[in-house]
């Protein structure tokens, strides 16, 4: 698409819509902007595996190893340590530290399911999270955000806001997440009543809870309740939330008290060793691997001991840092091992895997920022991942949510809808009487095979500009950065919101009220 | 690396000098520029595969059917015609068209060599081809250059030569290719003559001879003779070369005829199905692939009838064209498929496979360029490309060789060369002593272990920032582009030749002159 102005929805998405098609009925479809949203994409590809059986015992067996006889710490958190005691672990008080018998965890983790709905307020936005899904969640965490307009600021609400209707508006984006960016003119012991608002009401498709402390865990769940019903939160799961271990081989009393509450509800956790190799990990994809696996199993088997069969997800955010100069690297090729090989991990404990996504250090919309994206969202979706988290909108080493970058970044994903379909095998896909048509010499553009096809033929960009030198130099040279620009824009204007129930959303704003008024602004 | 005045020779490269390192010795190392060839790519990674049994036999029989019933074309070169015909194939001469009886090109094929060497006048820069080992070399083609300073223009024999010095100077570049860029400034009927120099005298890498003409053809290797001696030359393969398919299903008499002249003198030849989906195949993956593979059959097993062992490559460019504008597009995921299918349907004849590397169809080195360049890149590595053309430059659909893009593309392959070897099992990557050292909440950054890999144990990019958002605004908020730029600017400055025997020098030239002053310019 070379002319900025077409729509964001995919070709494939009017697949099925005015049967033959012809000239008017495209110019019909080309007018009218679809929003279409794609399901979870269902991986008919197998997965790329870097691990033979022998290597992963190594990594296994180092792995029981480092649990048995160094231990993980569970700091600040006095109740996990409890826990412990009881299930027959050895705690060190002193050090907070717990030292498992070899086995212990892998039998605890037994109870984790391998996969589980995550049910959104509409039930055509339920994700499956687990087996051959794979679901993309937009970028998490950064205070700033930035467009090539305006440049890079703090974030605020509207800017969150936004990025929520952004991700509700792309067709390749499954779910809402969580922080998508720090709405920092919010009191940071509030922003999080309005991040899941926002969810919630500018959004449908399922989201991420707030994990900065118990009682906003517990807050969300609460909104929740007022959403899909106690009773339904209780028995099903609603959200899935992110709990960082504080590599290495650590999880603080902030993570553990979210992870408390979340599985006290049946809510699911990724519990996601956070490693810039070489800081939180050894500068070895080996190493880097064990300390992963160790760091997982004991946080998910702390999930099982609070509630056994509370869904957890493997996780893992993998970078390193240069040994030059210490600042974190992104789409280098080490990360890329340590995902396929924890996918392997993951897989043998048949639960849901987590990666990262559209990672990248670069500071602009450049060529490095997509050079580092396509090296982790490629291996992340060969590796078979489940829950891909900062698939689109990451820049500057997480510190950044990019519009523009968001919108580049969604293409990709589409991309992957197609790619992870793998090949069609049908007699229409073989094509046979469309070559005996041709012949040699000839060309498919006319040929009826080419026509009955080239609807759906292929994965149709949103951001690409194929056209040529001249018109493009005609149109003012844009690069994609300019052209993800307008798109943005575009989308925002034309933007409605997901009808919502007025009575909850009454009902989610009187909670909101109450609960911001029972304390004072905090700001750190 | 951040401040753009690194020397392009990656960490690994000062390996095993000076010992166990410190301060001073890492200065050191950094003052004198290295400029370390990295030896082909062994891979280590199982390739990743895309067809099960039962879907190449779908695309082997209909391969058989086509070459059966529909035929290839061969055009414009009647000696053809008479071989198939001596051969046993059904000739029709009238529309220069071959039908080959079944079984027939597969058993011609079984005298084409799994693997071969191609060897370089400098002994230590010869290239294995075939198996577990992947070859990069430069684009091909462009009748244009690009720089962000001077902007898009016509190349000369100036680019021509910087383009190889580039690929000469950069380690992670295994091979100087051929028409890096066509250089406009010389007749059309005499510029191979100066490529082919360029080549021999500013590199000591194994590169591809001309493929306009069969004369052509065999300038190049009457000028290889120069170098390597007569004797050498038939004995051995000095040459790998292009031959396109004009796809569907034909080979002209431009590329018959050269790739008779290499075939006759043992050289090397991709036989190559130059594909845009949907205009030169059909609009699927699969039938694409059988038209691929029933290309390369009848142009292997033409070069194994001209003298039965000589060297071919199953080559595939594959791409497809936007069925809405009818360009031709890149890094989509369609061609990333066949990319996948091809090399496993090559890998059933054992036959070294060639792909394309850093395609995109972005005028600028933007994102749009780097997103679609990994999105070929990746696949190609881990699909088990023995020979990737195109591997850095390549801009618009092929039209432009990018300087800057040229220097970016390069940094990815190096990568790829990490990647590839696949994760180290060592104790010492298993790291347990480090986790044992360090243990829970602490970092790895001063450990024992870290301390003793640091220097080797990472990718050390030679392009991206990876530093402060505040150092980079300081610094001009340069992107890749132009910190690219910088690079090769310095590394033509750096540019010292490689030694060339003065008479072998002398003796070409005369060649040269010889054969230009034998006719008139030809521009067209």
């Amino acid at each position: 698409m070379t002319d900025g102005t077409t729509t964001d929805a995919p070709a494939r998405t009017r697949r099925g819509r005015g049967g033959g098609g012809g000239a008017d009925a495209r110019r019909a479809a080309r007018a009218k902007p679809q929003v279409v949203q794609m399901p979870a994409i269902q991986r008919s590809l197998k997965e790329f595996e870097v691990l033979d059986e022998e290597a992963l015992s190594i990594i296994e067996n180092n792995a029981d190893k480092v649990l048995e006889e160094i231990g993980i710490g569970f700091k600040d958190y006095p109740r996990a340590l409890d826990l412990w005691e009881k299930a027959g672990a050895t705690v060190d008080r002193s050090e907070e530290r717990v030292r498992f018998p070899r086995g212990m965890l892998r039998e605890l983790i037994k109870t984790a399911p391998s996969h589980y709905t995550q049910h959104a307020r509409n039930p055509e936005r339920s994700v499956p999270i687990g087996g051959k899904s794979t679901v993309f969640a937009p970028v998490y965490g950064p205070p700033f955000v930035s467009d090539i307009e305006k440049g890079r600021r703090y974030a605020t609400i509207e800017d969150f806001n936004n990025f929520v209707k952004l991700a509700y508006a792309n067709p390749y984006m499954h779910h809402s997440g969580g922080t998508v960016c720090e709405p920092c003119d919010i009191a940071v012991n509030k922003r999080h009543l309005d991040m899941v608002y926002a969810h919630i009401k500018y959004s449908d498709k399922p989201f991420m809870g707030s994990v900065t402390a118990p009682e906003r865990a517990q807050d969300t769940i609460n909104m929740c309740n007022l959403v899909f019903g106690e009773e339904f939160v209780q028995q099903n799961t609603v959200l899935t939330s992110l709990i960082n271990c504080n590599s290495p081989m650590t999880l603080d009393g902030t993570m553990l008290g979210a992870l408390d509450v979340y599985a006290q509800n049946n809510q699911a956790c990724i519990v996601s060793p956070f490693i810039l190799a070489g800081a939180m990990s050894p500068t070895t994809v080996t190493a880097t691997l064990t300390q992963v696996l160790c760091e997982v199993m004991a946080g998910s088997a702390f999930a099982q001991l609070v509630r056994p069969g509370a869904p957890v997800i493997f996780g893992t955010f993998a970078a390193n840092i240069s040994m030059q100069t210490g600042a974190p690297t992104f789409g280098t090729p080490e990360p890329a091992l340590v995902l396929y090989g924890a996918a392997q991990l993951a897989r043998r404990f048949n639960m849901p895997f987590r990666s990262g996504g559209a990672l990248c250090g670069s500071k602009s919309v450049d060529a490095q920022a997509a050079y580092e994206t396509n090296a982790t969202i490629i291996p992340a979706v060969m590796g078979g991942v489940n829950f891909m988290l900062h698939s689109a909108g990451w820049l500057e080493g997480g510190l950044v949510a990019s519009y523009e970058k968001f919108i580049l970044d969604c293409d990709q994903l589409g991309m992957m809808h197609t790619f992870a379909k793998g090949i069609d095998l049908s007699e229409n896909a073989q094509g046979m009487d469309a070559m005996r048509e041709v012949g040699p010499g000839g060309h498919f553009l006319g040929c009826a095979h080419t026509q009955a096809n080239f609807q759906t033929a292929f994965y149709q960009s949103t951001t690409t500009d194929n056209g040529s030198f001249e018109q493009w130099e005609v149109e003012g040279k844009k690069d994609s950065a300019q052209r993800a620009n307008a798109i943005w824009k575009r989308m925002l204007e034309e933007y409605v919101p997901p009808p919502l129930d007025e009575e909850k959303d009454v009902a989610l704003q009187a909670y909101m009220a109450e609960r911001k008024a029972s304390e004072a602004d905090a700001f750190s």
